[in-house]
């Protein structure tokens, strides 16, 4: 009855396991939500209400495919700021950003396809290509994101095999989960390797405004570097405005913008005009940079907490990643660990994470997981590493192999302590 | 560099048509707009504001991919009156039907599957479906909608074949374009022969609620006569409060509900929450029930306007049906008319309407157009069809065979006049 495709679909294991971290008790750090203390309120309210007075009846009709050109104006004005060769026509909205992660699937792939993802990439996105019939190659990353050298690598191998990858996606900007950028030569690299195997480059990119003070000057946007129309750039307003509008946006150009905007209006004909229009005024009135200003300074008060409590509490053998932005911490646990084994005690201990093989096109990275934290409250950051600590701990004791274990033991032979 | 499916895709004639009718002079029947006096835009506003108050940081934040709870609570309370079997988990919320056209076509449709629909049919519809390479085979009208005994006769001849096809999509209330309803004995055969044939049925009902006055009592909903779980059913809040805020609705059960939830998923991760706590508040409060009435009030006088306008302009050999609900009239010219070539000379008359071939999957109704009343102003009504009346009878001079024209001769032969 259903189509091959969607026979193989079935509810993400992930998503299974977030169900457990609504528990009222439980301080997850597994979501990838804004926190509300972010959300603008009371200038939405305003604009909303303006808007309506002015706008009213484009403002609760259909809207074209593309978008309402004032926003894609205002978006264009930004993305030109960041040295992007483009005008408004390039700009298409969508509904939110996972909805260009399916199109760009949609126009692209077929069954079978290849799509080149870092080791480990969004969960999302991995979901939205593989409902076409993609399969990975993965490229590992260090602290600063995809190694050029192994994509280059990974590359020439398949086109020794008489593979074409279709597309390379990438999260130059604090990565979801690692949370690590790419530094500008990398990008450099990256770009060159994509124009010589002849890629379609994604470049998603939600972090981006969310840099933290004292991390220097930002790397160029892959599609600021882009000379032949070959990057697609995604960004959206849920982490800079609110995720309940559902509003994102897509640049493109060429042949590529139109076939993603003609599939678009197939898929849900427009996005809504309601966050459009506010959207669009909230840019055009400038609030936006001042806004983006309020949230950065409460996320990186919070990543500042986090780390610190890390420090405080997290025991031997662990690493983890210091974020210049976004919203997550990439935790590295001793090779011997799963924290797959592990999140049935984190529960128990009322603390959540996203296991980090979920992360992973190749299933590896069974030793890591990804923290966030933008939405916990400061209280709940300092308590909830603790209970992960003490999670890690005595998981430690548990999966450590015999052979690594300090094992101690009494006159007679029996195990006292570990 | 594009999918399979994607290369055949190009930006749609009618979208292309559309944009002739958008200049300021053109009194324009040819979009499926709702009348901006039908959004009621004081009650929006009141309850945005509140629901921001009381929900702001729900309303604003990412949801569940399901939709927001009381909203989905709301409409299955409506949908049991209208007899479904079903609870609020049997609902989740989309990002406009069209969204819900696309996910069964991702649940259901491998390339080469057929999907029966109706001659014509919905355009959106079959773009949705063709985005996954379905192919059509369509079942005729009249004036009670789709024909069972052509239909049985379809089945009959495709299982002869050995071919089953997947789905039947069915518009039982005001079809759009034929403006058309399946009375109550058509819709118990249809059922009967899904049933005989195994077909996943696909209710697409986006105007059920618009039943003008003196029409009767209404036919059961397909999904209120389903006993084993094969329909699929869809309706908006687009035609009853306002198309801006891109919400819908699909009920479905079992396998095909989790499937169709997952894909979603994929696809944009969940509806604009915004829209779903304004709309959950609008039936909540009991306001829906009455502003329908309203609307009907507004497009019932906008339909008999037409109607009367057309009676009085349209010339002899032209037909069109008499609505009982919804937004859209639709017209049969006489047999050798062609209304693709008589468009040009509409717009130059300022007028425009959809032509009719574009719903018909075997591209014939070469003779018929689609009229809708909702939006234009009430002079814009009678201005409009004037100038078509006169674009028809201009072009019956010319489309006319030689053999059908009464041709007047002066004394030296030349022709005079027709």
């Amino acid at each position: 009855m259903f189509s091959k495709l969607s026979r193989g679909s079935r509810a993400s294991e992930i998503r299974e396991l977030l169900k457990l971290t609504e528990k009222k008790e439980v301080i997850s750090f597994a979501g990838g939500l804004p926190n509300p203390q972010a959300f603008p309120f009371q200038d939405i309210k305003d604009i909303f209400n303006d808007q309506l007075e002015k706008n009213g009846p484009l403002m609760l009709q259909y809207g074209t495919t593309e978008g309402v050109t004032e926003l894609r104006r205002a978006i264009a004005e930004r993305m030109k700021k960041k040295g992007m060769k483009i005008d408004y026509t390039n700009v298409f909205i969508t509904s939110g950003s996972q909805q260009c992660l399916d199109l760009v699937g949609k126009v692209f792939l077929d069954p079978g396809d290849i799509v080149i993802v870092s080791a480990p990439t969004y969960l999302g996105a991995a979901n939205a290509f593989r409902s076409y019939g993609a399969v990975f190659e993965s490229v590992p990353m260090d602290d600063d994101g995809m190694i050029p050298e192994l994509l280059a690598e990974k590359l020439d191998q398949l086109q020794k095999h008489g593979q074409a990858p279709k597309l390379l996606y990438v999260e130059p900007s604090f990565h979801n989960p690692a949370g690590v950028s790419i530094p500008q030569n990398r990008r450099e690299e990256i770009m060159r390797l994509a124009r010589k195997y002849d890629i379609v480059v994604l470049e998603d990119s939600p972090y981006s405004e969310l840099r933290f003070s004292n991390s220097g000057e930002p790397a160029k946007s892959l599609k600021a570097m882009d000379t032949d129309g070959r990057v697609i750039y995604t960004s959206t307003f849920s982490k800079v405005l609110a995720p309940g509008f559902r509003l994102a946006w897509c640049v493109a150009e060429g042949e590529i913008l139109n076939k993603l905007i003609i599939v678009k209006q197939a898929t849900d004909l427009c996005t809504n005009a309601v966050g459009q229009y506010v959207a669009a005024e909230y840019i055009t009135k400038g609030y936006m940079d001042n806004h983006v200003k309020k949230i950065i300074s409460l996320y990186e008060g919070k990543k500042n907490l986090m780390l610190a409590a890390m420090e405080k509490y997290f025991p031997e053998g662990t690493k983890w990643t210091k974020p210049e932005g976004g919203l997550f911490i990439w935790v590295t646990l001793p090779d011997y660990m799963d924290t797959r084994s592990m999140f049935g005690r984190a529960i128990k201990n009322k603390v959540a994470y996203v296991i980090g093989s979920a992360f992973f096109a190749d299933k590896s990275g069974k030793n890591t997981m990804r923290l966030n934290y933008s939405y916990a409250s400061d209280q709940e950051i300092e308590e909830g590493i603790k209970r992960l600590a003490l999670t890690i701990k005595e998981e430690m004791v548990i999966q450590k192999p015999i052979s690594e274990k300090k094992v101690k033991f009494d006159e007679e032979g029996f195990i006292t302590g570990v």
